[in-house]
């Protein structure tokens, strides 16, 4: 992946004379691996990646992962596998590998925020008087606008998330737990080809369903219950995330215009969204419609963040955020409003920012729904 | 938690004043944190823990999850909350906490294996002149005998692995893929209970179950195919990993005299598991058992690890473990015979090391099945 290892390098500043990345033991995996080595399976504990100014990346392999490794490197001349017990057990062999190829290299990029320090540790013993420089930045920046590939794999993982997102309505009924929903929802990406779910599935029902980071339990569906269902799948290591929000049972004047109004704010956010736009604006034309509304300061959190290799992929959209919106960034759009003890309402979509404005990449129904008990 | 407060300080040769955990962004959140602060969900993104001598625990939770973090305290003297803001965006009252809480305190504790340098170099900015010590070996040590408590959670885990161990030869039919497979396994989990999969599921069809580190794909089930099953269930925290091997339609006499092999390599490292025992014996029990057959030399990785808050908890047995096994521990004793381009088994359990031997914690039959087609 010449063109990404050059990109990295563009974004730095003081660009160093090569970048390392070190995974650690799952899940201390660094997501950056990915985006410079581009394999679709394997988990590659151990595994450093190192990358030259020139676009050429070095990946140091252990025994178990070499066929993957080499699959992945076959049609791409700029990558070379090596194969190294990269095992704590027996580090002899990729140390030597290390010296001989970075000899005569004195600053090293690394990604401070996804290198654990015992790595860091063992980086400075093996190469006293390198000059380690944090090169995370370079990463994130890099890895927030995406390519075409890039953007195909969170096309399809949204995709999943949107199929997945029309069927939630015809599961719902009186007595089901938020775990076994969840599960239901879990299994049926799996289905729709996901890898897995992207982050913890996320069902609140009634009052649940007014806190945003909660976790299922055994609570079960009842008449008059609001409904928040926020869920994302993996599909080749790219991740989705998409929420949405159903009414079950006798009607809610209240919660159904909370509804409209969330529409309505995201609605209002989307208005804005186009290259150059700083974050801000987006995040703040969605809180004012809910600060015009009865809910005025039920909006508690940030209006959105990048998606990709993570879910929260290093750009977020806040009412502090000025940095703007680019061409090929993959953002969540997620305005909600909170009602302490009574209930809640979120509806999120994935969209790509493109030259003009925006493309959902989501497309499930944002629409009021009241599902019959 | 006192006790386990106590019991990390306890392992450690030259104990620091104080010891300091903190999380960053999901998945970078340390394990140990869960192991200190019993709390049963939530993600605790950048939040940190300060535990001291006297085994009092200080918990810096952000506002979103703060009320999680006090239910989990509320019976707990030992452990105080204090709600402060730990997103990136605003560090600035956690740093003024963090320096009262720290006083005079002048040697401290991390977790080098699950900090990220990031962290790391946060932490040294805002205390100029400490020492930082590595305190992982004592996290390790602490909590790889596990508690009364935690074996519990251990065998909840365990016994949904071996409740869906159980159902899979039923799901086995022609042509069902490998990740449909895959989906109903960890399907099954959670509606058994289980709060997700502990690790990417792996299941191998016919060649692939040669591979142990595969992930599924889209290959479909032919007769005549081995079956290689990897999975478990996290319960409140806690994981479990279950292996079983099956095969599916047309006999293959050389297959079913592996399955055969592998449950005898499998006894005979249980039949040397005790406390006392160096990890090894186990391992070249096993081993010398494969080694006597035509399949010699196809046992290629180690016989297990331990598991807990994590999949890989700390321990591992291997060909070269002179740390011998102790009363508490929960270990994987997982033999494999691996034939590449045609098949492998592997079969694994979860054992509680007892005081005379071990109990199994995971009960799916280990046998050799053949699923007709």
């Amino acid at each position: 992946m010449k063109r990404r290892v050059e990109k990295v390098f563009r974004q730095l500043e003081n660009p160093p004379d090569a970048l390392l990345l070190a995974n650690a033991t799952d899940p201390f995996i660094d997501s950056s691996f990915f985006y410079l080595f581009d394999v679709p399976s394997g988990l590659f504990e151990g595994s450093v990646a190192v990358a030259f100014p020139d676009g050429a990346l070095h990946v140091y392999s252990s025994p178990l992962e070499a066929e993957t490794a080499h699959q992945a490197a076959k049609d791409d001349p700029s990558v070379t596998i090596h194969v190294a017990p990269t095992s704590p057990a027996d580090p002899k062999s990729l140390e030597r590998e290390l010296a001989e190829l970075l000899r005569g290299v004195s600053r090293i990029g690394l990604n401070f925020r996804e290198l654990t320090h015992e790595w860091y540790r063992r980086l400075d013993k093996m190469r006293p008087g390198t000059t380690w420089v944090d090169a995370s930045a370079g990463f994130r920046k890099a890895r927030v606008t995406k390519d075409a590939a890039e953007v195909e794999r969170i096309r399809r993982a949204a995709e999943i998330g949107s199929r997945v997102g029309r069927e939630i309505p015809g599961w719902l009924a009186e007595g089901i737990t938020e775990l076994e929903l969840a599960a239901q929802i879990e299994h049926a990406m799996m289905q729709a080809g996901a890898s897995g779910r992207s982050f913890t599935t996320i069902v609140g029902f009634g009052p649940k369903s007014a806190e945003p980071h909660y976790y299922p339990q055994e609570r079960r569906l009842a008449s008059g219950d609001s409904i928040v269902c926020d869920f994302g799948a993996w599909y080749r290591r790219y991740a989705s995330d998409i929420t949405r929000s159903f009414h079950f049972g006798r009607h809610d004047d209240e919660m159904a215009r909370v509804h409209t109004t969330v529409e309505a704010a995201q609605a209002a956010a989307l208005e804005v969204i186009r290259p150059g736009v700083p974050g801000k604006e987006a995040h703040l034309a969605a809180a004012r419609v809910i600060d015009a509304s009865p809910w005025k300061g039920r909006f508690t959190h940030g209006l959105g963040h990048s998606v990709g290799l993570a879910v929260h992929d290093g750009y977020s959209m806040g009412p502090t955020t000025d940095d703007p919106l680019e061409e090929g960034m993959v953002v969540t759009v997620e305005p909600g409003i909170y009602l302490p003890g009574r209930g809640g309402v979120r509806i999120e979509d994935d969209i790509l920012v493109t030259k003009n404005g925006y493309e959902f990449l989501t497309t499930t129904p944002r629409g009021y729904l009241e599902v019959e008990a």
